[in-house]
């Protein structure tokens, strides 16, 4: 159904997914986008959505994606079981699981999500955080936040604000990050990319405390406020990504984002919130 | 198991919730938290979080809590459908479907949830957003926002910044709303009010347009930083909330907001994305 081309792109390659007779989604878990112990969040949130996009009876547009990250998945086949359960005049209501076999075959929850898609109109719009006054991205240089994790070489990523420390010797002062990125080849944007890029933003903690702790994503959110037309215009131009923790706190901290096209749309927010150690 | 007192608050009172020897709960919408088409969405995200705390398997405290408002509950009976799908050594993951019988007594879902309890430990923690300087609410005058909506009278709010607009003219210039706010009467403060009242913002459209569009929410994410220990220590004490929007496109919103105690500390941040008409 989605199987990629030979030269397809690496995103779609690791989104490939084919649909069994009963209605579930199978994958593979890809290389390409794995992080320290397990895939990049953000491209299994790629993957939910993507299942939801190719999904039958789906209506709409996404509008509102939450992914759980229940445990790490293991390289090998996974299963997505999508379920519209209840289906309004202008949304629709998702859950979906992830499950992988474990070493004795039976299936356990990796992720567990919720999404809305829904009909959008054309109304009165508003932009109440419009985007911060920052250089082009060609007026910067790509860099690779860190050696040996696979995922960070499928983006061109160019820091404006608060890259990652050059030293870790606890002199943070700011959890504020501002960044340039887009798919490395580019690709056209499309939903599942732009949740993806939601998640690039390296934990918080790490910048605050410039310190390396031990951190990963537990849960996240993305709300979508462009529709495909929007998402056609930004094309393969570079997205601005803005990340911010708001509290730290006995083990877990969250943090916000905001991802703009380079015309200065808001094209999604998300909210995370992350396990940190010590 | 949670049959309230005789002389119970009104927030247990729509709180309680029996559970059948299936392991789902049931519950009753109550007219005390009445909206204008269904119950206040805050008292569904609280008997939902309620029934996780009920349930026997749980672990922890809450860390994550996702609520979709999949269509308005009718007054009546519904059941909340609880599974602890993941247990780990620190975190637990959780959905929730909460269902409702139609006029043919089908059930219904009306609503569906995902949500993270967690064992949290002492570590270092910082708070980046600091409470912002605002008057004493003992300095303050308590305002219902609007006659006729039953829900309201069930908090004590008292605005800082932001009330609801006086005139309807279309001439609204900021979406930030700032007030003290508590149970009325006072009640001490535990996980379930806490995230009712990360729901107690009117819809931010009213504000920025100055005009009373339809709106309701579709979906709220809450993330608790705080512990039962906090909670305790704020007892019946206002909190300060504080919420904002980001982007109004297409008929949909998002809003974001930030709770704190008295005592300054942040007890939780929470998100959701609003349905607005024209």
């Amino acid at each position: 159904m989605s199987k990629p081309l030979p030269h397809a792109h690496p995103f779609d390659t690791a989104l490939a997914l084919s649909q069994d007779p009963s209605g579930h989604f199978s994958g593979h878990t890809n290389q390409a986008y794995w992080n320290m112990v397990g895939p990049f969040g953000g491209i299994t949130a790629a993957a939910v959505l993507r299942a939801i996009m190719l999904h039958p009876q789906r209506l709409g547009e996404p509008l509102s994606l939450t992914v759980n990250y229940a445990g790490a998945l293991t390289d090998g086949p996974f299963e997505l079981q999508v379920t519209p359960v209840r289906t309004n005049r202008s949304t629709q209501h998702w859950t979906v699981t992830l499950l992988q076999n474990d070493a004795d075959g039976a299936p356990v929850v990796s992720t567990t999500a919720t999404a809305v898609t829904a009909a959008r109109r054309e109304t009165w719009s508003l932009s109440d955080t419009p985007m911060p006054p920052v250089p082009a991205p060609q007026t910067l240089e790509r860099r690779v936040m860190f050696k040996g994790v696979e995922w960070l070489n499928r983006y061109d990523m160019r820091p404006i604000t608060g890259p990652v420390p050059q030293t870790w010797d606890g002199g943070g002062h700011s959890s504020l990050s501002q960044l340039w990125m887009r798919d490395e080849p580019a690709r056209p944007l499309d939903f599942c990319s732009l949740a993806a890029m939601c998640d690039v933003f390296f934990p918080r903690v790490w910048l605050r405390r410039a310190s390396q702790v031990p951190a990963g994503t537990v849960a996240i959110t993305v709300y979508f406020h462009a529709g495909s037309r929007e998402l056609a215009a930004a094309g393969t131009d570079f997205l601005l990504g803005q990340a911010q923790a708001q509290e730290f706190r006995n083990g877990f901290f969250d943090q916000t984002a905001q991802v703009w096209s380079q015309a200065g749309l808001m094209l999604a927010t998300s909210h995370q919130v992350v396990y940190f150690k010590e």
